[in-house]
C-alpha cells in the first residue's frame, strides 16, 4: 500500500468543489458547502451515529442508500440540521436542487450536515450557492482540499488522505476527507468521513468493508465522550479502476478491507490529535486481555477518562488514573497483574508493575509526556486480546471553545 | 425532620478529632487524619466503589464489617493507599494502632484513605499522630468540623450536615461528613461519606437503608465520570437515643430511611456543587420517562455530558447538547416528544418543545444560567418515571487542578 496525494480526487472519476454559501453567517471567509461527484454511478454505503436523536439528513441518506448506490455527496458545516422543524424538508430540497444541477436523481445523493443543533438550516443560502459549486467541480488535489475545508467546524486543520493498492494486478485508489474535533465518541459511525474509491466492489461488500474499517478506527477514538447526532461515514466505489468487481470475501476483498482499515485509522488518529483544544494525541494500547473486545473496552476507558486526559495535558505521569480508568471500564482483569508504561518519541518509562507503583525518574517522565503523541502501554495479563484506541487531552482551550460555542 | 447543628457529633455518644499528621507533606497546615468514635458498639454498614481496582483499606473494612458492627472510623486524606505494595499492611497497622489507643479491637475499626493513587502510605506519620488525635476526641460541633476538614482533598469547603427525627416518639439524630470534588462518578458507593446516628437499628436494616439512600443520592451525582478506587459510604448506629430497635421494615424503618435519603441528598448536592473547579451546580430532572430507572439514565447522561457541562460554564443555553446527551444515554424515548427548559432563581425559560427549538430570549437565558444553581428540566413523554441527578460544570479551574494534581 502506498500513500498518495489528491485526497478524495485521487481515485479516477471523482470531482469535488466547495464554497462559502452563508450557512456560517459569522465568518464569510470559511467554505461551508461541498459537493463530491462520481463520473459514473457508484456502489455506496454509510454508517451513522447510534444516537437516538438523529439529524434529518441521516434519515434522508438512509433512504437514498437503500439500493446500495449513489453518485454524489452534498455536505454543509455550520448548522447540524438536527432538532429543527423543517429539517427533513431542507435535507430533501438540498438533494433535489443538487441532483437537478448535476443531472442526477435525488435518490442518488448522500446529504450530510454538521454544526449547531436545533437551529433551522438557512436552506436559501445552500440552494443559491449550489450552482456555483457544481459549476466548479473538478478532479484535483486543490478541489479535494477545498472540500475537506468546507466540512470543518472547530477543526484546526483539514483531514485528508489517499492511498493506492493493487487488486488482482490492477492499481486502485482510495481517498478520504473527514472532520472531527468535538462531540466525538463515535459508536458505529463517526463524525464525517467520506471515502471515494475507483475500485469495483458490490454494494453489500462495500458495506461490510465499511463496518469492519469503522470498528478498528472511528469506533476506537474519543474526544469528549459525547456521541454526536450527525455522525456520517460514507463510501462511494465507482469501479473506474477496472479491477474485477469484488463480489465475494476472497483475497481482493481482504486486501481492500486492509487498505480501508489503514486509511481510516490514519484519519481517526488525525481526528483524535485535532480534538477540540488538544495538545496531545493519546494512544492507548492494551495487551494481554482475555480477548480483543476486552482490550478495546479497557483502552477506550483510558483514553476517555477525563482525569487521565487532564494528567496528560499537565505532562504528569499520574498512572494511578490509568489504573482507575481500567478498573471502572467494565472489562474483567486482575488488578494485581497490570503493568503500565508511558512512551513517546522521547523514550519509554515503566511506571507500574503488577498493580503497584515503581520508582521512576519524574523528569524523564515529563520529557516523554511533553511530546505531541503520547502512548500509554498497558498489559493486563497473559491473554491474547490486544487493541489500540485513540483520544486527546482535555485542555483550557477545550473549555474555552465549548463554553461559548454558539456565539 | 429538622436540620440541626453538630455534624457527626450531633448524635449522642459520638466523638471526633483530627490533626495534621504529615500524610500531606506539601501543606503542614491541613489536617489529614481524623477519628470518629462511638461510646458504645454500633450497628455498622458500608458501601464501596464498584471499581475493580480497590484501595487496600476497602478490603480491610469489608472484613471488619462482616459481623455488622463497628465502634470507630479512622480516615486519612493525601494518599489513597491504592496500588501500593504495602497497602494492606498499612491499613491493618492503622486499625491496630488506633484500636490499641482506644481500647477497642482492630476488627471494630472502619478505615479509609483518599488522595493520590499508587504511592506508599507514610504509615509512620499516621501512627505517630494517632495518640494525639485519640487523646483529643470530644463531642462538639468543632470536632465534627475538624473531622470534615481532615478528609478534604481538592474540596474547597467541608461537607457536614445533621438532622433529627422522631422514631416512635423518641428523638433520634443523624449526622454526616463527606468529601467529594474529583474522580466523582459513584456507582453503588461514593467518595467518603461517614454517617453517625444514635438510632437503634439492626445491622441488616442499617445496610438496607444505606443501599436505598445511596441509590437516590450519591448514585445520582457525577463530576467527571471517573469512578474512584476509594469510595466509601459508611454508617454507624449506636442506639444511644433509646428508641425501640428497628428490626423490621415497618414505619420506623421507613421514617429512618426517608431521613437518611434526605440527609444524603443534601450531602450529594454539596458534593456536586463543590466539584473540582465548579462554578455551577447542575440539577437535571427528567420526567415522563417509562420508569424511574430510565429517567435516572437520561438525567445522569445530561449532567455527565462534557459538552453540556461546558455550555453551562459558558452560561450558554445550548439545549442541543442536552438532546444529544439524552439521545446517547441508552434509555429509550421518542425524540419528537422531548421538551427542555432551563431554570434557576432568576426564572424559567422554555427552549425546546416536541424535539424542536423554540425562539427564546437569549439575554434572559443567560441571566438564568448565571445563577450558581441551574436546573435543566426535561420531559420526554407521558410516562410516570421521574428522577433528579446532580452534577457541575467543567471549567478552566478543573483543568488547572487536574493538569497538575500530584505536584
Amino acid at each position: 500500500m502506498d500513500w498518495i496525494e489528491g485526497g478524495i480526487c485521487a481515485p479516477l472519476g471523482f470531482e469535488a468543489a466547495a464554497a462559502h454559501c452563508g450557512v456560517k453567517t459569522h465568518n464569510t471567509s470559511k467554505r461551508d458547502v461541498m459537493v463530491i461527484r462520481s463520473e459514473v454511478m457508484a456502489s455506496a454505503a454509510a454508517l451513522f451515529t447510534t444516537n437516538l436523536v438523529q439529524a434529518a439528513p441521516i434519515a434522508v441518506t438512509r433512504e437514498h442508500l437503500a439500493d446500495g448506490h449513489a453518485q454524489a455527496i452534498v455536505a454543509n458545516s455550520g448548522l447540524a440540521n438536527a432538532c429543527a422543524p423543517c429539517g427533513r424538508a431542507h435535507a430533501t430540497t438540498t438533494c433535489e436542487v443538487a441532483a437537478d444541477l448535476m443531472g442526477l436523481k435525488p435518490a442518488d445523493i448522500i446529504v450530510a450536515s454538521t454544526g449547531v443543533i436545533g437551529q433551522e438550516l438557512n436552506i436559501g443560502a445552500i440552494t443559491a450557492g449550489l450552482p456555483g459549486i457544481v459549476g466548479a467541480l473538478e478532479r484535483s488535489a486543490e478541489a479535494s482540499d477545498a472540500a475537506a475545508h468546507a466540512i470543518m467546524t472547530t477543526d484546526t486543520h483539514p483531514k485528508e488522505v489517499a492511498c493506492s493498492i493493487e487488486l488482482g494486478g490492477t492499481a486502485v485508489r482510495m481517498g478520504a476527507i473527514a472532520k472531527g474535533s468535538g462531540m466525538i465518541h463515535p459508536n458505529m459511525g463517526t463524525m464525517f468521513c467520506f471515502v471515494t474509491t475507483d475500485a469495483a466492489i458490490s454494494p453489500e461488500l462495500a458495506r461490510a468493508a465499511l463496518i469492519e474499517a469503522n470498528r478498528v478506527s472511528f469506533g476506537r477514538i474519543t474526544v469528549d465522550g459525547d456521541t454526536s447526532t450527525n455522525d456520517t461515514f460514507a463510501l462511494m466505489a465507482n469501479g473506474m479502476a477496472g479491477n474485477a468487481e469484488i463480489s465475494d470475501k476472497g483475497d481482493d476483498y481482504e486486501a481492500f478491507v486492509a487498505a480501508l482499515c489503514e486509511l481510516c485509522q490514519k484519519v481517526a488518529r488525525q481526528m483524535a490529535a485535532d480534538g477540540e483544544g488538544a495538545h496531545h494525541l493519546m494512544t492507548c494500547t492494551v495487551s494481554g486481555a482475555t480477548d480483543e473486545a476486552a482490550a478495546e473496552t479497557l483502552a477506550k476507558s483510558v483514553v476517555g477518562s477525563t482525569l487521565t486526559k487532564a494528567a496528560i495535558y499537565g505532562c504528569d505521569a499520574n498512572w494511578g488514573r490509568v489504573l482507575c480508568a481500567l478498573g471502572y471500564s467494565g472489562a474483567r482483569f486482575d488488578p494485581e497483574r497490570v503493568s503500565v508504561s508511558f512512551a513517546s518519541a522521547a523514550g519509554t518509562i515503566d511506571v507500574c508493575r503488577d498493580g503497584c507503583g515503581l520508582v521512576f525518574d519524574e523528569a524523564l517522565a515529563r520529557t516523554i509526556l511533553e511530546e505531541p503523541e503520547v502512548r500509554i502501554e498497558v498489559c493486563v495479563g497473559d491473554g491474547e486480546g490486544e487493541a489500540t484506541c485513540w483520544g486527546c487531552d482535555i485542555t483550557h482551550e477545550y473549555i474555552s471553545i465549548n463554553g461559548d460555542y454558539r456565539s
